[in-house]
């Protein structure tokens, strides 16, 4: 039997005793962590599902307080209706965790080691971690995967990733979306998929963790170029020649990294930068927009209340870089105007002369 | 010596006889047939050329008039200044074509029949004829370029085509754009390649004739089908996927019809199906989301001055690819709701279960 067989056939039954364990108690635990409107977004598609329940932690006392007593999060998405009979919240994060089968991270990637304080390992132990965070572990450099195993000892083909394209705002409109969920296991990602699959929203499961996951940090950086150069005046014409480049310099890095065949105009890869990059909901676009215009990155963040995940990705995929030293002027033009200071509209125009 | 090196040679020696024919008589006239915003942007960027004599023609006569007495197209893009210094108008066709280096062919496909009626191949003879028409000439479901040998026996090797990425309003304010000129013969693309070079606009050559025609024919059914989905009420999540469906689908069906290595993540194909998709200046996309909101067909095309070209283009495409089975998912949905008068939200409803 080849390899490929004996793979299949493992992942079979690894399949089938995760069903099992779950029909047990008839009722499948999925911890959510974070109260932002990604995680809102996971949670109302979770409520789709019949036989899940959902453990859901937030840091915000207050917004606790709110869902279990109005049923809608107060400061994300507060339209969503969150069902009680569905929806347990807690206040300690160790409390959501317990029991869960699934326990998905979706706090932004600097938060996250103190969302999880007083966690050890054998509180993710057996437990599938899926990470929708779109953003590294700050100094560190590490894909969020990449520190969940550091850190908690979780197996890697246990920990999945939740891509776009998808903006949170139109999952709670209910507007048809598409999510990739990648694991370096096809099977882990595909027992996961299901809860993330309804009525409106459609996931597909993918066997490239590492690929999806850069892409989706990279996105972020994109996205704050676009609305640079927006911020600038520049146009449409301009925007869709940055964002092809941005595809290919995405492609280079992945395909440094980690090699293998990948079709990069597919959803997980094109379609999850094209979201962000074009549309309205896009923070990281509406931060770099801002600093387009002309405002310090300091008063950018100020005035938005969300963080921008892009800028510190942009800081940790050139830290990164330096071991590989791939061409990435996209995202060194970024890097430049949000950590050396220098001009936007003069590091754009010479971005102009790398764009192909 | 390789036959690589044999061809740069070749190609450099004819590029010089180009040089040398033309600068004799010290400026390079470039005829454009055409009064619409498209071939009002090229002679613009055609003004920014010192030793350029631009030699033009238009069908509307007041339009003529207009041009010469004020020196403004009335019609499109009326706030470029047109210098009558380097701006002969023309009300024959084959006026315009005497003595002309390059013809540039700007009309709407469903139209260049007209345009060029009474004209001979001797009218062409000599000359490098560029294809600005994203287009097929309907019927014989033929490509410009093509069209132009078969009908006027134009060596295909003294073709080219201008592709975008690019909006002709964003020329008309100057804003930094990218255009693709492709051609058999990457000297002959080259040639022409300078002359649409200047302050605001770079011009890059390329060798791969077919890929980018079809490319730019057929991102214009795509952006008719993101105005069909948006004016349905599909958001940006489910636009981002059909989009980077699209960019496989316009890969299929080329790399069948002409197999060669093409970097689909260039500015030339995804750049170029970018700004068409999302642009607010996109005709295509405005006529399809119009259907989308519930206009008929006729009545759509009644309340746009404009053509636009996708229209033609889907069931060129249809009709081409009898021969050729390559799955079109997009462009038969297209097709189905312009041509088979199906319900625009039945067929995107289909259509999802398509998209990967």
């Amino acid at each position: 039997m080849g390899t490929e067989v004996l793979k299949r056939i493992k992942n079979k039954i690894l399949g089938i005793e995760a069903e099992h364990m779950m029909a047990i108690e008839g009722l499948t635990k999925i911890a959510v962590i974070g109260g932002g409107s990604w995680a809102t977004a996971i949670v109302k598609i979770l409520t789709e599902q019949s036989h899940v329940q959902i453990r859901w932690w937030l840091r915000n006392k207050a917004d606790i307080q709110h869902i279990r007593q109005f049923h809608h999060n107060p400061s994300y998405l507060s339209d969503v209706h969150l069902p009680p009979k569905k929806i347990k919240v807690y206040e300690q994060v160790a409390e959501a965790l317990k029991g869960s089968h699934f326990v998905i991270l979706a706090v932004p990637a600097a938060f996250i080691r103190d969302s999880l304080a007083g966690l050890q390992a054998r509180h993710f132990h057996g437990k599938v971690i899926v990470s929708a965070i779109k953003g590294m572990i700050p100094q560190e450099n590490l894909l969020v995967t990449d520190w969940m195993a550091a850190t908690y000892g979780v197996p890697l083909e246990q920990t999945c990733v939740i891509a776009g394209p998808c903006h949170a705002e139109e999952v709670a409109l209910e507007k048809q979306s598409f999510l990739t969920i990648a694991s370096t296991n096809l099977s882990t990602a595909a027992s996961f998929a299901k809860y993330m699959t309804c009525r409106f929203v459609a996931a597909r499961p993918l066997g490239d963790l590492y690929g999806v996951e850069y892409a989706a940090v990279m996105k972020n950086i994109v996205a704050m170029a676009c609305g640079i150069t927006h911020g600038l005046g520049y146009g449409d014409n301009f925007q869709a020649v940055l964002v092809a480049n941005a595809m290919q310099e995405i492609g280079r890095f992945v395909s440094t990294l980690d090699p293998r065949e990948r079709e990069l105009t597919s959803s997980a890869y094109l379609g999850d930068l094209l979201v962000t990059s074009y549309s309205q909901f896009s923070r990281n676009r509406l931060f770099g927009n801002m600093i387009g215009r002309g405002y310090s990155v300091k008063a950018a963040q100020l005035e938005m209340k969300m963080i921008a995940e892009g800028y510190y990705a942009t800081r940790s995929i050139m830290e990164l870089n330096k071991a590989y030293a791939v061409s990435l002027p996209i995202t060194q033009a970024v890097h430049a105007i949000l950590y050396a200071d220098q001009s936007p509209a003069a590091v754009m125009e010479d971005l102009k002369n790398h764009l192909a």
